[in-house]
């Protein structure tokens, strides 16, 4: 089982990569790593740690101010294009794992893996804690930014069978990201593709507001990845104020640090549920010929281990094949556009 | 000064409504109420608290569940729509505060009351807390779900001039929410609005994404009522789920709520923090030729309170003046569709 891992993309590249990929080596006996990048410094952080591990070479970085399209073109000796390189050559080879600039993800999957036959648009569907026990995925989260009703049938079952895989779920709940829970609500999008994705072979369970993303009652949440990145971006956006508006009241109070203390167990859990990342990985682009993963630019090892995990679990699990059979049960009739 | 207030609007109506009212008027005394609704039920709660009060009966209740335009055009002796005739007919009524169907407050006052001249449409613009001091406001927050760049700039310079008064800063930071904070970033609209915004009378600091918009380096974030409210319901839900997993794993674990008693000052602090709208009040459809300040339908009468003082704040210091001076600034060769 091999996978191709971009070792300098995302901020805290190339240490934490490597290390990341050592650590998901260790736990997985079956797995090989091919590592892209600068192979000098690979091999220093390495470090004699070479088992079941290939490098290819890369002399050149693609960096967020990078325009996407452009650098996969142009930098074809850089650690993705090199990345992307591998995996469309090599039968082997089952996807793809990296924490660069996701425009440059995005048009490196498109242009040198392709879409599946029949998927309009890959998307992007990070996953979320919820305040219950499962957790949420949104799907297009920025990948594309103005769609049709067709983007967002595909998204909605890519997304259902990615998380019926992830969790072991038969029927997902997908629900229409929209301003209101009542049908004929929302934007002229949301408007057409309400009734196209009540006949579409998933379990959908209608509107669902941005306040409802993490009340639980959501699997799949569906949106342009406008409003989706406007969703997950603002729901991170504020996990983060709270714990940050908490810790600055905590230090700022002498019982309170008191009490912290007493209450770490809680502040522990706290932590873990929304550090959900770290035990899932990356967020997928579904809908592309072969695995690709993409993590957050800021993301550490065991990020990189878990996803490099999930990439094994996607395979294994048959994802695409999934995506392929959600998409031939779509009646012949039904032509959405 | 006289506010008129919809009695019967909103989840806790008409107690809270009513007692709300009389908060308000027992914080100003030069402040007069007309509360609008069910004469003898609402002369139950006031038990004989009449002062500076005047009643205008109405029969009907318009619900979430009514189609707002109809409403407004057939319930004739609702609440609301006796509050919007009390508005538009009478000169010394400066506002209108109501917790009910926003989209029936809405049309109400696009209906009854109209737009201040020159203005496309009129727009939300609740105030959220930020992890620093400062606040931030989103317009539009689900008012218009299709947007032209020309509503935009309207929210811009509307959301701008609000912020200015509430804040007393002379140039609020005014923000574009994007996928992205490149400039060139967005979907359609927000690439057409880009340049429309750097060229308006506003201190506009560029894109921002929905991560930043609790970060308090942005006043005043502007958006398509779509994603806007994406954004803002996004945010709330987050909030609330945090502070859920908090509480529940506080209950679940015995050293836990002994160390929350040490931290209660923290936890007071957080809920104030939190629970900002309770001294903003609500939301002002800003636009209108009058004032209307729309209230969150579970606000209590605190809220409600705060409202009827927000709606005398916005008056004193002109802010539909300030809307049309700001419009005026435009410079006429800069036509915008």
């Amino acid at each position: 089982m091999k996978v191709v891992v971009d070792a300098f993309g995302g901020d805290n590249a190339p240490v934490e990569i490597v290390e990341g990929a050592l650590m998901a080596l260790e736990k997985n006996k079956e797995l090989e790593v091919i590592l892209c990048g600068d192979e000098s410094k690979i091999k220093e952080i390495l470090n004699g740690r070479i088992e079941r591990i290939e490098i290819v070479n890369a002399s050149e970085v693609i960096s967020n101010s990078d325009h996407p399209t452009e650098a996969i073109r142009k930098k074809k000796d850089s650690s993705l294009v090199r990345a992307f390189d591998v995996l469309k050559e090599r039968e082997d080879v089952i996807g793809l794992v990296s924490a660069g600039s996701t425009g440059a993800v995005l048009a490196g999957a498109i242009m040198k893996i392709g879409r599946i036959k029949g998927i309009s648009r890959p998307a992007l569907a990070p996953i979320l804690p919820t305040k219950k026990d499962n957790d949420v995925i949104i799907i297009d989260s920025g990948a594309n930014v103005d769609c049709k009703p067709i983007n967002l049938l595909h998204f909605a079952l890519m997304g259902s069978a990615y998380y019926s895989i992830v969790y072991n779920i038969e029927n997902p709940r997908v629900a229409l990201l929209n301003n209101g829970s009542e049908e004929g609500k929302g934007n002229e999008l949301a408007k057409e593709v309400y009734p196209i994705l009540q006949k579409a072979p998933i379990n959908f369970i209608g509107n669902k507001e941005g306040g409802d993303f993490m009340s639980g009652d959501v699997d799949v949440m569906v949106a342009d990845g406008f409003a989706g990145n406007a969703l997950l971006k603002g729901t991170e956006g504020a996990v983060g104020a709270v714990v940050s508006i908490l810790k600055k009241s905590i230090k700022s109070h002498f019982w309170s640090k008191i009490g912290a203390i007493f209450m770490s167990k809680t502040l522990r859990e706290l932590k873990n549920r929304i550090d959900i990342l770290k035990k899932h990985g990356g967020s997928p682009l579904l809908g592309c010929k072969k695995l690709v993963v993409k993590n957050h630019g800021s993301c550490k090892r065991l990020n990189i281990a878990s996803s490099i995990n999930q990439t094994i679990l996607l395979h294994e699990k048959e994802l695409n094949k999934k995506i392929e059979q959600a998409l031939s049960n779509i009646s012949a009739g039904d032509e959405v556009e």
